[in-house]
C-alpha cells in the first residue's frame, strides 16, 4: 500500500493528510439536486424590505451605470438592484458609542463582541447563482464589498473585515436569496492571524512577499487552474478541502481597496469562470469562500488578499476536531486539472 | 441590543462569539429521526468478517468475563463481543519497515503520513449505542481503547494516538455499526500540541496542572454537568459547538493506559450517563468524540488526559472556516442546565 502525504499549508501550522486511496474523483461528490424551496415571503426578495432592518447601502440602477442611494437617505428603496443590510440576528455587534473601542477586549480570555455583521443581497432575483450571472452583476457585489470594507476598516474598533459568502444549507447558508455577508472584528482571527504572522517572517527572511512567489511558482505546477492578466488561480499544495481552490491578485496589494475597475472586472470574470467550473463539475455543490485580507497599513508589504473557495464535500469528524489535522480524499492536482477540464465542457 | 461574548479557549489560542441572541434552546435542534438503514451486508456485522481485514484484536466471550483472542491466532474468529481490525481505507499506513521511522517527516512542509488507523467493532449488534449499552459493554470499549494504545504507542514512529468516535451520518460515520477508530500519528496534532504547549507554559508559572485546577474551579460554576468521585463533566467556558462537553478525571494522568478497573467503570458510567442525557435531550444527535491524552513521559507533569464531546448541531460555515473563529449559539451554561435536567428524566 503506497504512503498517503502528510503536507503543511504555505503559513499555516495546518496540517492534512492526501489520502486518495479511495479514489473517489471530483465527480463523485455530485448529488441530485434538490430543489431550493423559495419560501413565498423570501426577506431578502424585493417587496419584502420591511422585514429587514433599513439598509445601509442601497445600489439603483440608473442610465447605464450604478448609482448609491446613501445621499437619497430612502433605506427602503424598494427599486434596487443590490442592497446591504444589517443582520438580524448579528453575531458582532456596534458598541453603544462609537466613538471608541469601549470593552473591546477585556484581559486575554474575553471581550465583548463589538463589530458589524451584514448581509449584502446580491440581486432582486432570488435564484441568482454567481456561476452564471452577468459580470456587471459581481462587479457590483465586489464594489459593494468595496464600499462596505471601507466604511468598516474606518471605525475605531473594528481590527478586521472578514467578506464571506454561504452557498447551499449544508453549507450553511440558512436563507437560499443571492447573498454574501460581511463581519468586522474587534481583532484579527486566528488564521488571517496566523497568515500575517508567517508572510511578516518570510518577508524578512526573504525580502519578498511569499504571496507573489507562490503565484510565479503555482502557475506553472500542475496545480495552477487558471491565469490571466490581473490573477491566478490554484489549488493549494495543503487543500484540507476536496475542491479546494484559491484566486490571487497579480498585484501585489493587502486588500481589495483599491482594485482598478478593470482589475474589478477580471476578478469578477475569475470568480464566475472558476465557480462555474465548480457547479458544472460536481453538481453546483454546498460552497464557502471568504476573502483574506489585511486593514492594518503595517502589513502592506508583506501581506497579499486573496479569495479561498471551500467546497463544502467532506465532515470533519471525530479525528479533525479533536487534532486540527484534516483528511482529503481528492489530491489538489487532481482537482485542478478537472476544474481545467470543465472549463472546456 | 446587548452585546454578544467573545471567549477564548481555556489553552488554545482559540475564540468563540456566544451569540445568544436567535435564542435557541437545545431542544430546538432536534429533529426527527430518520431510520438508519441498516444494509443487508454490514461489513462490521458477525458473519462478514471475511468483508474486512483480519482483525488485530478480538475479545471473546468467557465465563463471566472477556477473554483476549491474541494468543489463538484466529482473528477472523466469528464468536466475539468486540473486534478491532485495520481501516481498509486507511488515512496513516504503517511503514514498510516497521523498526525504524523512515520517512516519518521530510523536512517541515511534509512528510509520510506513517502510522495506523483501526476500527474498534464495539459490539456484535448493529445498532448498539453507548448511551443504552451495558456497563459492561462500554468497559470492554474502554479497555480495547487502552488494550490498542499500549501497543500502538510503542512504536518507534508513532508519537501520538487518537481515539475518536463518529456517530451518526452527518457526523462522518459512513457505517451505523457501533464503532469507534483509532489513528496513530508520527506528530503530536496541532490541537494537541497546542494544549500541551500550554499546559506546560501553566505549570512553569503556577506549579500545578491547569486542568487539576479547571476541574476545581467548574465543578462548582454553572457549567457543571455532573461529578462523581472520579470524574467531573462541564460545558467548557469557550465551547465551539452548541452542547458541547467535557469529561475529565479527578486523577491527575496524562493518559488512560494506568485507568484502574474501578476508574474504567466510573468513566463508561459516566460516559453513558452524559451520552444518554446528550440523546434524550436533543434527540439523539449526530456527535463526535475525542480523548485527548499524551504518550510522552516528558508531559506527565502537567498533561491532563480527557475525554470532549461535540454534537454536530451546527455548520462551520465561511466565517469559521476564513477566520478560524467560532459563532456558537447556545451558552456553555445552559447546555450545562438543559443537560442536567435531562439526568432527572
Amino acid at each position: 500500500m503506497p504512503y498517503n502525504e502528510l503536507r503543511k499549508d504555505y503559513l499555516l501550522d495546518r496540517w492534512v493528510v492526501i489520502a486518495t486511496e479511495r479514489a473517489r474523483r471530483p465527480t463523485d461528490f455530485a448529488k441530485p439536486k434538490t430543489e431550493s424551496t423559495k419560501t413565498v415571503s423570501c426577506p431578502l426578495c424585493p417587496g419584502n424590505e420591511q422585514m429587514t432592518p433599513p439598509a445601509v447601502l442601497v445600489y439603483l440602477p440608473s442610465d447605464g451605470g450604478i448609482r448609491k442611494d446613501k445621499e437619497e437617505g430612502d433605506f427602503r428603496s424598494k427599486n434596487w438592484v443590490l442592497r446591504v443590510i444589517p443582520n438580524l440576528y448579528p453575531a458582532f455587534v456596534p458598541p453603544k458609542n462609537p466613538a471608541d473601542g469601549e470593552h473591546v477586549m477585556n484581559g486575554d480570555s474575553f471581550g465583548n463582541a463589538i463589530g458589524h455583521h451584514e448581509v449584502i443581497v446580491e440581486s432582486p432575483n432570488h435564484g441568482d447563482h454567481p456561476a452564471d450571472a452577468e459580470i456587471t452583476q459581481i462587479v457590483q457585489v465586489i464594489n459593494a464589498y468595496k464600499d462596505r470594507l471601507g466604511d468598516l476598516a474606518q471605525k475605531p474598533y473594528v481590527k478586521y473585515v472578514q467578506i464571506f459568502r454561504n452557498h447551499g444549507l449544508e453549507a450553511g447558508a440558512s436563507l437560499s436569496h443571492a447573498h454574501s455577508q460581511i463581519i468586522a472584528t474587534p481583532f484579527v482571527p486566528t488564521i488571517v492571524a496566523g497568515e500575517i504572522a508567517a508572510s511578516k517572517t518570510y518577508y524578512d527572511q526573504h525580502g519578498t512577499c511569499i504571496f507573489c512567489d507562490l503565484i510565479k511558482k503555482e502557475s506553472q505546477n500542475p496545480c495552477s487552474i487558471l491565469d490571466n492578466a490581473h490573477f491566478t488561480v490554484f489549488a493549494p499544495y495543503a487543500s484540507v478541502n476536496p475542491m479546494e481552490f484559491w484566486i490571487l491578485p497579480k498585484r501585489h496589494d493587502s486588500s481589495i481597496l483599491s482594485l482598478t475597475p478593470a482589475e474589478t472586472e477580471a476578478f469578477a470574470q475569475t470568480l464566475k469562470a472558476t465557480l462555474k467550473a465548480l457547479k458544472d463539475l460536481v453538481n453546483d455543490p454546498p460552497c464557502n469562500y471568504g476573502i483574506h485580507l489585511s486593514i492594518d497599513k503595517d502589513t502592506d508589504n508583506y501581506y497579499h488578499w486573496h479569495l479561498e473557495v471551500y467546497p463544502h464535500l467532506a465532515i470533519w469528524a471525530g479525528f479533525e476536531k479533536s487534532t486540527g489535522v484534516y483528511i482529503n480524499t481528492v489530491a489538489p492536482e487532481t482537482a485542478a486539472a478537472e476544474l481545467k477540464k470543465a472549463f472546456n465542457r
